[in-house]
């Protein structure tokens, strides 16, 4: 268990490089029964996929996910389900001179010092590629958690460098390559972008997850509560600088009258806690947002060090993505879904028996 | 494992209620031969201690602590240390009409759909009571990583309500009650806050930690990395909305050019990473923030529902703490220490033998 | 995690050395709901207790446990459950000249090696002492199986030394000291214990365990397989150095023929697989035996060395068990349980929607 | 972690059914620096593989693992490892009559009231095929273990029927298809195989493994010591009823002065224990043995219901081992080289700095 596992009663344990044969992953835990195939999660890598605009990186892979276990006649058996994702547009030369060097704002330095020898293609093991197995596993938790508590788990840019949606269309998220919920900013979005890529520099962003659906209940206090394993996976994503649930740092100024969500048999008047309370669902949406550095892969030519503590200049080149931020969403999404399922299994664990006479109130009013 | 143990090589399980008899931990995973008293640990404790000032809430509590296991003459031997810390200052005639109300803000309504049973006495196992036993494990922790590698954890307020510190005074942080550095910030922070307190409201904080000292290669890709576990940790402290590493919420608009930290032989020349660079300490210090609400337990009414469901008006007496953010400083310096106590053992595990022909450059130049 | 917690949903937590203050445990991730007082659990303990008959060791303990959290108003609350045993008949001065010396057959030599600092009063941690809360968390296992399905978890002496009881009478074995179920060998037992304890040797004995009413579908194959935790869990019992399942050995020079368990409607026809096949249970009465090696706490002298690895003659005083097999049977029927309540929940957590058109069959016909 | 995990710091997940594509596994926590390739782990692979002999199954399985991730340049790079094994000889129609039928003995009963939803194909996930990426994974633990401690771990039949090799040759083992260690037995066991093949039913088997060069200090009480987990990891394979270690349940009738084993500054002067007290390895060989069950998979017919209770006769044809034990030795031997790995670097994590001035004493004299 060094690392590469999430979850504790349906885990994903993850494997592959960037510039290896392909990546591995093993979901283990997942209920027999359901329904699964190739398609199911094929959607979800699509929309993660590099290669799909000129925005994001122009490494061309197909991403197709096989299954090789767990699955019968259509449906989960419960037992361990093999995903394998073969990598094909590897290139090797572009990467050829870091072997040497330490890119600043990467993990090069740290890897080389934590683990001595390392694999310096593309990043190796510490590249975005392993998160499209995140994403395969979290397809698998995404049709589960819709198909036994009607949850949706969707994902928004949310801010994009100074620009913000003034709007959230949930129909238009798919419809741009930004993941942008509102179609008015998108010509702002490409001409900042475009202007962005020429300069050679980068950006960052900020995606917001919403869990629609989500039964009351979930997480495990103290240490496992829902909003500090969301924490977790979310902050374990690539360029992950911040993670807020509900208000998030608005908080800091807010007063308790402001900010508190009342209670009433139509449901709640507020969302401002993000859907979580005392670290439990509460029945509300789930609304989380994370901050995305901007990418040091870039052109600019930055001051560093090579493995003899040589100063040297470091400058990118290849493939790359100006703003990282752009292929979060799928990213974010998974991850959300992975710990809810979780945390729907953990409740069913040990509170199966559990029996209130008044049910739960709706998350919100009308 | 229901939540209720943190970290998977240097472990704390905790138990003990709000108004129950008293607080239990057992630490796991200390390695042998640290010389260990309740000294050591009643420090922090008193730190975090309630009912040491106006400003925070009036319960009165030594919480002392005892050592019940896991030292022999004076130093740890490797076995497990039990920690108690008796409850003497419940009070719980102030909650009796609690039981059958949910307060909005707090956990109430969610410990009740998810347990059917709880113990409403001042929160029961939801109050920030329990956070005692953290400090006090995380004690531990300190003092072993002090000792073994000179890091430091320091935590202090960055903001409190629209108050900011302008100045960083360590020797300050301690001298207040509010963990301010900057002293000339004091007379605004008490007059604020009486007022806050006379007019039955309250106000959210930031409070960040700062751990100097921190080896490089700290951290345990892709799914334990250490800021993933650093917001894990933090998110898991009661009232908690946000968690960022370095420059955090920042990164959205900061450009790759920018925030990057440059390197250099003589060390880093920036620290926007907050010293984490693909999940792994690179040896820069480790900052974190963290958001904390304004509690629910104001003495302004708020709508809410009883267990019926019946509407009801609830208003909280009693005492409370107009400000969370005031004692959240100890305990997040102290989940910090656990997050870095854990990996510092994870990274001996499996990296004992790695040699690198040169050394790691200094965290900062100078 | 370093060893002193067993389960992963329903888990205990220990700590506590033989000459220490006392013995703490906390029990994480029981059901909301359960009935639980002090009563409930003192009664194994008190089967367990030493100094309640001639034949074990002399030490006076009452083990009165206190529960410090998680029940509230008579019934558990999900919240973790904190036990706490005092101990109060240490005598220091018996174990003085152990300090220096290892005996052989005991962990001093290996504590001290692993450790390099031990409490070597009594044995410390390695003591069997640590078992008392076992025992209680055993309890509670015990008392939710019971009620939530029908399970009973009965444990006896089924070897001791050259001795076999003959008969099987379930309301035997609490009547005598040894948990003997054949009341026709109680004459043999105290007699050949009389002289052995004269003699000042030891011998060893085998205890089996029985849970009937185990709900068919437990264990987490391959690894967590039901029969593979029953391993651990008995294994970490000290002093045992064998553990079967069902016919254990004797299934060496068994014919498949013979040993397969056949299935009519009406149930099982045997049951030599102990009631788990494939490491699932199977509705049948799951079946464990446990070899305890005889105690090297013998009063007749050894060859050994000390710290400074000095020659030396180790003759161990004080206060010993003969046989340590004569109170290992509680501690056993307690490991079970445990096993069987952490499946429990799992089972629920993975499979609660899983629906089959047939019943299962009865464990046994009849 | 539903079950598919084993170890917690150098852990293997694997995946995979019989009849499904290919076996897949993820070994996490491997230091980096271990020179590895495919080399290394086939030959452990070949020993195990299935239509090697007329004695073992006849279904013919190349069994070439392959690695996709975690080693790079040859060395690995401490980044999760991922295994391939594709299947090539299924054969579905063999088993087309079992989907209705539970065989007596197997499985399917239990599988079927678990999970509902059963790959019925070759027993599915609870064949023994899965035991392949053990073997594949345990061969990367034995790498290290020798290279880094002198650990070897060897294993051999210590009893197939009624018949027991006489003499321990370690050279013999892997010259016949038995894993005898007595090349005097060859012509009784093949003469009793060839026997028991043509009858159509099938006999038990015990194995013994030993592990030589074993550090001090292995183990991690009082719940995953040594033996518990030996105990764990051995039960874990399919077919296993009962773990012995050391004398075992030879212990039951041994007095106190026979079995403790005496130390001396030239070492222990025997090894009644195993290799473990206290549940920590002390330098002696550590020495396990299993029961194996005689296979339910015979020709001879057996009484058993279906998937609707209705009774019926089973009979399997197609391919099957008349002595499941035959292929034990590797499986075993893996378990232990993983449980030996994990303790390893769980030493590594708490002890590392831990001094003692007097050396441990050899394992054995002379």
């Amino acid at each position: 268990m060094s690392g590469n596992t999430y979850g504790k009663l349906f885990s994903v344990t993850t494997a592959g490089e960037s510039h290896g044969p392909g990546l591995v992953g093993i979901v283990d835990g997942c209920p027999p029964g359901l329904e699964l195939c190739e398609a199911d999660l094929q959607h979800d890598l699509d929309r993660r996929r590099p290669g799909t605009s000129r925005h994001t990186t122009q490494r061309r892979e197909p991403d197709e996910v096989r299954i090789l276990s767990g699955v019968f006649e259509g449906r989960t058996t419960g037992s361990p389900i093999a995903l394998v994702i073969d990598n094909v547009d590897q290139r090797s030369k572009d990467y050829g001179k870091i072997a040497a060097q330490f890119r600043p704002g990467h993990a090069d330095y740290t890897y080389h010092h934590k683990y001595g020898h390392r694999d310096y293609r593309g990043g190796g093991r510490s590249s975005a590629r392993e998160t499209a197995m995140r994403v395969a596993a979290g397809a698998i938790a995404k049709k589960w958690l819709r198909e036994h508590h009607g949850t949706e788990v969707r994902g928004y840019l949310s801010q994009l460098g100074p620009i913000r949606p003034e709007r959230l269309l949930w129909e238009a998220v798919d419809d741009n390559p930004f993941f942008c919920p509102d179609p008015d900013k998108l010509p702002e979005l490409e001409a900042f972008m475009d202007a962005l890529r020429k300069s050679g520099d980068s950006v960052g962003a900020k995606v917001t997850v919403v869990a629609s659906g989500v039964p009351v209940g979930l997480g495990e206090p103290i240490f496992d509560r829902l909003d500090a394993e969301l924490a977790h996976a979310l902050m374990s994503i690539n360029a992950v600088k911040g993670v807020e649930i509900g208000d998030g740092f608005a908080c800091v100024e807010a007063r308790g009258t402001e900010f508190r969500d009342e209670l009433t048999p139509a449901g709640f008047l507020s969302n401002h806690a993000g859907g979580i309370l005392g670290g439990i669902s509460t029945g509300q949406d789930v609304v989380a947002h994370i901050a995305l550095k901007p990418t040091s892969s870039i052109r600019l030519p930055g001051r560093s060090i090579d493995v003899d503590g040589v100063p040297c200049e470091v400058v990118t080149t290849g493939r790359h993505d100006p703003c990282v931020g752009i292929r979060a969403t799928p990213i974010a999404e998974a991850m959300v879904a992975l710990v809810l399922m979780d945390h729907a299994l953990r409740q069913r664990a040990q509170n199966a028996d559990v029996r209130v006479a008044t049910p739960a109130i709706p998350g919100r009013v009308g």
